[in-house]
């Protein structure tokens, strides 16, 4: 007989992924039993979707307690393992955000990200702070973004154990699937692609043990022109074989992978629409374009429609809706893998350790890992070439550590120094301008006290005094 | 009786530097019976210098040898010391660099230097494996640029005794001389500035025992605006109390000292003329501006047109016209050090070893030293604050990294990289179109051929094959 595990889930609202938890915990036998606790501040989302989540698993006929709370304390009470999905401020705060910057001259662009991690930030780490009181024992998977700045801000300052989750890596099977490649199980490629998350790249990968590079270098030479012209994108983050992609593989010697692809390091790719059409496609530009997200966007709001008609409709069925199949998630199988011995490799973002070679200790990675009733054990992997650590993943650690360190600080200038660095800067004043009004927008108040001018006279009052 | 020792100099054929060593030497009666080597490729200046060198050494009656020749190993023979002051390329080329690039719209921009390091580190390479066959266990003292990734390259590929030195450090004077405090010795300040060579912090500062920060900042509030309005520089390269470095301050907490100031990283400072004579003084806009070059290629013509005056009238006093005072290189009080045990102080550039936290140890960091006859002893420093780490030492050291790299890969899409990281890159075709025309420059003919597309097919094929 298995153990009956609890789950606390924080940001339940989101009904993609809840929903999607629940099918795999129904379709996974081991984890019967267990007590799936949904939390959200959203008071109208939660009890539909612990409604339906209820259904489904009765429908089964699974033995699964699902319960829902908008009482972090109370999901965490007893909780095995906490999945954390929540989002501070969510795709509308994006939106209105991207507005903003618009304006200064910045399409799409980061470096004015800093108040939206401030937020996840206060979110991850009070999370983590309540685990340490109530459920110390407990795994954290974090599965809500920033995972690469935000799992290494935990991970230094708690001793709860942490693992974080991305999708990018399936990208290695979009490549097999475009070189024309049967796949029928995720083990028909061997293969890694170690980095920090979002900044990963293919060191190699072997379908059904034939070495797959050159037949991507085959591709490109023989079908790239013709797949690049007639390709219709049906999913606004279908890029991984777009011509940006295959153009990163020529200037780095391997595949970026997964999110990788649309990377704002590589900012020549994201100038304006027609420069993002070429390289990701005509259709979307892909994903983030302001004619992608609201794609996007009316995607979520079609599911919420579809979640809606199913829980005013007591006599649908939830199963014929959304299928018997596993999602592609890991959090259930890394939970059984842990629970129940059932071990598998996975793609996770821990503290390095030691893993990819020339990363500091302390600093998340993202490596396979092999998962067991033991724990969790990275593989070692080989080093990424120096030209990928000097260009891609060490200038991205330096972000990750100043946006650490502007979070701790509270210095303002350090937001100024940010937006300096983004190539759609053109002067200090426009970096100045731009800092202003992201602080500025309504819900930014805190963050506006918090950020303050630390060394003595500011940078911008020592502005207004030379001017 | 001191010990004779042979000094060799590569790159001789420098006016001021020649001159002002064997001044430096003849003032240094431990050095008396010394044997100056002076070694040019140029053939015009070279004996000319040395022939003004000699009759400076015999007015004041000093036993100094000093020769010239144009062949390097017999420079090299039996040397104790060499001191590279040499520039592969020297002033012309880079001011047609300058041109070069400002048709792409960079205004004395960097991003587009790597020919110029090529060339140099070919040089300082040949240097060091000669000196390994000819004098394997004499002192090199770098003193020509580019010194952070020259000394770099060379105390990684050879075991060769390596000091680098530049003039920068000096800028803490500076700072005291306008805030008013007397100097009479080098010893009124007691201070340190570490960090990367042109790239150094004040991490503190006393005069006479006071902290000299205090000072600093009574000085901004009372007395920096009048400065700035009525201040008008002689030397291009005076503006160390200029607004933008007092700016610098401000956002990092520490002064920049020297170089740092007008440091590239910094490129806000730096867009156009009116942008640096706001920051650097309407005079010149400090020392990278299309007037001031000029003013500073005009001192080097003044100069050589003395010496030219000199050498043609064999009855002029060589002493009465370049004084008796010594300069304020740190080349001849190093070179006591380590031969007579003048024990001194200095401000060397070495490969860090634990020296300054945070930094590899096969890095070349700017440190304080102790040098004796026992060699050269960094003294440990107190770690730099995180935020000038993480925003100006981490990614010097980074750019310091690529171009080493590349020097060693031939990787010509890492000199497209390196261009697309400067603000003023707009695009990926103006980075390629940069490069290229570059790479067409006379005299650039072994550098473009070089630097190859080494992943397979070339990003700049890939680019036009897709367009």
């Amino acid at each position: 007989m298995p153990t009956p595990i609890k789950i606390a889930v924080i940001g339940a609202g989101s009904a993609t992924f809840s929903l999607g938890l629940v099918k795999d915990l129904c379709l996974t036998p081991n984890l019967a039993g267990s007590f799936v606790h949904f939390m959200d501040i959203n008071e109208e989302r939660l009890p539909m979707i612990t409604k339906l989540a209820q259904r489904y698993s009765q429908e089964l006929g699974q033995d699964l307690r699902i319960e829902s709370t908008t009482d972090r304390h109370e999901a965490l009470r007893d909780a095995d393992f906490v999945i954390n999905t929540a989002d501070a401020k969510g795709h509308y705060h994006a939106a209105a955000m991207r507005d903003i910057i618009a304006k200064h001259g910045y399409y799409y662009s980061t470096g004015a990200s800093v108040p939206g991690s401030y937020y996840n930030f206060n979110l991850m780490m009070s999370v983590v702070r309540d685990m340490e009181e109530i459920c110390p024992d407990a795994w954290l998977i974090q599965s809500g973004n920033p995972v690469f700045s935000g799992c290494t801000l935990m991970t230094r300052e708690s001793d709860i154990k942490i693992i974080g989750l991305c999708h990018g890596h399936y990208g290695v099977y979009g490549i097999a699937r475009t070189l024309g490649l049967e796949i029928n199980s995720l083990k028909d490629l061997t293969w890694q692609a170690p980095g920090l998350n979002h900044n990963v790249w293919l060191t190699f990968c072997y379908y059904r043990g034939q070495d797959m590079y050159p037949m991507i270098d085959e591709w490109i030479e023989t079908k790239a022109d013709e797949y690049w012209r007639t390709h219709v994108p049906e999913r606004t983050h279908d890029i991984q074989m777009s011509k940006g992609a295959i153009h990163q593989y020529m200037m780095y010697g391997l595949m970026p992978i997964g999110d990788t692809v649309r990377s704002g390091q590589s900012w020549w790719y994201h100038t304006d629409l027609a420069t993002k059409q070429f390289w990701f496609f005509d259709k979307f530009g892909g994903p983030d374009t302001d004619i992608a997200r609201p794609q996007y966007v009316k995607g979520l709001e079609e599911k919420l429609a579809m979640i809606k008609r199913l829980a005013s409709d007591p006599k649908a069925s939830v199963v014929q809706e959304l299928g018997q199949e596993k999602t592609r998630e890991q959090q259930v199988p890394i939970i059984d893998a842990l629970v129940n011995n059932v071990e598998e490799q996975f793609e996770v973002n821990i503290p390095n350790n030691g893993v990819l070679a020339g990363i500091p200790d302390d600093v998340v990675v993202e490596v396979p890992a092999i998962i067991n009733k033991g724990g969790v054990f990275p593989m070692q992997v080989e080093p990424l070439p120096p030209k990928v650590m000097y260009e891609m993943i060490y200038p991205n650690w330096l972000a990750m550590e100043r946006e650490l360190l502007a979070y701790k600080t509270g210095d303002r200038t350090q937001l100024i120094w940010n937006a300096l660095q983004s190539n759609k800067t053109h002067s200090y004043e426009q970096a100045v301008a731009l800092v202003k009004d992201v602080m500025g927008v309504e819900g930014h108040e805190e963050v506006d006290e918090f950020f303050k001018f630390v060394n003595g006279e500011s940078a911008m009052l020592m502005e207004r005094k030379l001017r």
